[in-house]
């Protein structure tokens, strides 16, 4: 293990979360809060700490999968250890964890919280939580990336540990230039959403908060009741935007290099669109007793299926009063959730896919056994390494599903509460049902189970191996 | 597809159900109960129509995979379309669809009852419910070859498609041989557990009822609180036959050929007894503060763990009352079942092994690039055919899961129900938890839901794929 790189990018990690708590500050000063002082300190103690561990320059730079998933291990850790500074020391979350429970929910996109009323929060406060989806949305290490000079050779390992999918995503030959393209893609359709929102009327701090939650499809807002309270042109606009960072960005990158006739063939982004669509046609019939309008049944269960699928989180209304049925779609999504190479969580719609036409071949060799149909996806044949990562990454995530859901059971919830905040949590979502339900909270939970569930978002965010190999014994000895 | 083998074996199939109603026809007869009537004319529809479908001989005996399969789920739903008659000729059960239900349950070894007071049942009637259980427990078509003289070349497509577990169990060279040694292994056992249920002062109607239902890993018995009403030592001989008949036959086997040390070296079983003793420990330590004593609190424990486990379904108490901690333990063990090559269902201990193995192996493989470590199962290497297969199947099982989650939602039970339902018919256990518990009963739902609940019994007790076969319009085109 070549600690020392790991250490390098960590204080890499460090800086940059010091520069972007500058947004925050600066929302502070903006609104004549005192909250400043809190991020400021937490700034300095990043920065000393960040130069601290990098006193020692690595002495050669070898860099595999592991030192890769360890680096993403432990520098999301870090990463959610200083930024749950803020809340403490204001005092607005006074309990260091459910500081980290709030802030692992925000870098994990997850958007789980712990705060019966976050209407009383500060807004430089609203700012860093909802920021800290933007920045978890796409990878904090991708951004280092993007930024840092690097011998391009081993970044591969970092890109495969921090982005999601059963494929490592690469646009082009170097992963740096990839990792470029991806941020400014980000970064434009953020600005497009926030400038779309004052638009519709809604004021700049505002949009720039539910801009970052849904672009990073996280689910942190400013509001109690959600997105409940704004008008249905908002609520329209954060649906089609959630829905398109749910999307591979493999699309935009298609787009915009005008190879539109691959951008449009993509299986992946078929059945994603196919599964909102028929999901949303579904809850709207079952819902439709208790609606007027068919249209607003209908946008209701759309944003909710897109918010749920893509793993934001949002809610225009309670869907925790739905029919079992609306509710029943609703937690199988959560485990599909979004496509790879988006900021979404979930087992993700591609290994979904290899997996029913994993099964579809198994039983079309069973009836026609000379059968030798190759299995495809997206037009290219199924590479057996990627197949046997598809079987391995679900039962892994089975395995941890039922261990976590274990220990939580030890709180005395239902059994619906408990398994759908296991859900929740490790998909990234946010809400589940029962007494975790888009209006209830996390707060009630023990602190053991509080850790059990930072861990699983970490471990849904950064796709189970980088948490799993940070927290085995035998990647840290010496000698094999 | 050779048409005329399939229904060759199902008039087989027919005629020793026939023989198998003089049973019940007896108990009647015994009890001077008016029901042996209802049971002659189920033999005489079942005898006739087995004599309609062999008319025409099978002119070739080819016989492959899919005819096995074809063979094994039509054969399974013909049994329980005659064996549900005499419940409706009688009144007992008058709606067709429930007495389906019912005797598909009894089959299939699940044990789930939509009869809301069994206590009311004629003797004989309780007697046929509790001796599909023995039918179905060690299988209709294993009986039909150790019975009849055919070609062996091909008969174990039939084992394959009929008995549990990642490989098909095979004993000795012959499936035939095979097939007589593991009914001499079932019936030995069926007799001991009378006996030893005799000499703890049961009578002889309910001893051989209980026999049938735990030998079988059934569920269904006599009285309305399942076990509850029974002494202390009769429920411990239920709990050993119970564990007993969840371990893979294999054992007995080995046992009988003086074998000790393969008998003891067997991982599955190991296994399967170390998660017994464990989680009966977890769940007497969780529901101790209900107990004054802490054997009767273990009694209770291990009794409903070694139930759930391997699928029979009794129960002492209501579980449904215990704390979340142990319903979850419950829920998750359901999920695991029994030994491969037993008498139970899930998905079975050696696939939920092999399962783990892979995962350890994946995790071994990032930490450790150059490990060339092989995955071994009981000693040997696992096939690259057996670890696709075990992959298959749990993601065709997640499918049939969800999908009948999503149909049965419909009903508008709570999701905890909901969902412990499916579960507890697709492993074939029995009670749920909510609506379905062990002191509830499936009588509530919609016929669709039951209709559901059907298909997933026999796709659970089958293992998936004849179910999936025979529903599946491609394996019925003449040519491909």
């Amino acid at each position: 293990m070549n600690r020392k790189m790991v250490l390098y990018f960590i204080s890499w990690i460090l800086k940059i979360e010091a520069v972007c708590m500058l947004l925050p500050i600066a929302t502070a000063i903006i609104y004549k809060e005192e909250q400043w002082m809190d991020f400021m300190v937490a700034v300095v103690i990043a920065l000393v700490l960040s130069f601290i561990i990098s006193i020692k320059k690595p002495d050669n730079h070898s860099f595999y999968t592991r030192e890769g998933f360890v680096s993403v291990g432990a520098g999301w850790i870090v990463l959610s250890a200083i930024g749950a500074l803020p809340f403490v020391l204001d005092g607005c979350i006074p309990n260091y964890i459910d500081a980290l429970f709030e802030v692992i929910s925000g870098f994990t996109t997850t958007g789980a919280t712990i705060l019966t009323d976050v209407e009383v929060l500060p807004k430089s406060m609203l700012m860093w939580r909802s920021f800290t989806h933007w920045l978890g949305g796409m990878g904090v290490l991708m951004f280092i990336l993007a930024i840092l000079p690097m011998a391009g050779k081993n970044n591969m390992h970092i890109v495969r540990a921090e982005s999601p999918g059963p494929t490592a995503g690469k646009f082009v030959s170097k992963a740096k230039d990839s990792a470029v393209i991806l941020y400014l893609i980000y970064i434009i359709i953020t600005v497009v959403e926030i400038v779309l929102l004052l638009i519709a009327r809604m004021p700049l701090f505002e949009s720039m908060v539910l801009s970052f939650g849904t672009v990073g499809t996280g689910g942190f807002g400013c509001l109690n009741d959600s997105i409940g309270s704004y008008t249905i042109a908002q609520q329209v606009i954060i649906t089609i935007f959630m829905l398109l960072c749910g999307t591979n960005f493999n699309l935009y990158f298609l787009l915009l290099t005008k190879k539109f006739k691959d951008a449009f063939s993509s299986e992946e982004i078929k059945v994603f669109y196919g599964v909102v669509f028929a999901t949303s046609i579904a809850i709207t019939i079952n819902i439709l007793g208790d609606y007027d309008n068919v249209f607003i049944a209908f946008k209701d269960a759309i944003f909710q299926v897109a918010s749920i699928i893509t793993t934001t989180g949002y809610s225009t209304v309670d869907f925790d009063l739905w029919p079992t049925f609306s509710k029943t779609i609703l937690v199988v999504i959560m485990f599909m959730g979004a496509c790879a190479g988006s900021t979404g969580g979930g087992i993700k719609v591609s290994r979904i896919l290899i997996a029913f036409k994993t099964v579809g071949k198994e039983l079309t060799t069973m009836i026609h056994p000379r059968n030798v149909k190759v299995l495809k996806f997206e037009g290219k044949a199924i590479d057996h390494d990627v197949l046997r990562g598809v079987n391995t990454y679900i039962m892994t995530f089975a395995c941890v599903f039922v261990s976590s859901l274990l220990i939580v059971s030890l709180d005395k919830f239902d059994f619906q509460s408990t398994f759908t905040a296991i859900a929740a949590t490790i998909n990234n979502i946010g809400p589940g049902i029962g007494a975790v339900g888009p209006m209830a909270n996390y707060s009630e939970f023990s602190w053991l189970s509080k850790l059990v569930m930072c861990f699983d978002m970490l471990a849904g965010r950064l796709e189970l191996f980088p948490m799993l190999l940070l927290f085995n014994i035998r990647t840290w000895r010496k000698t094999m």
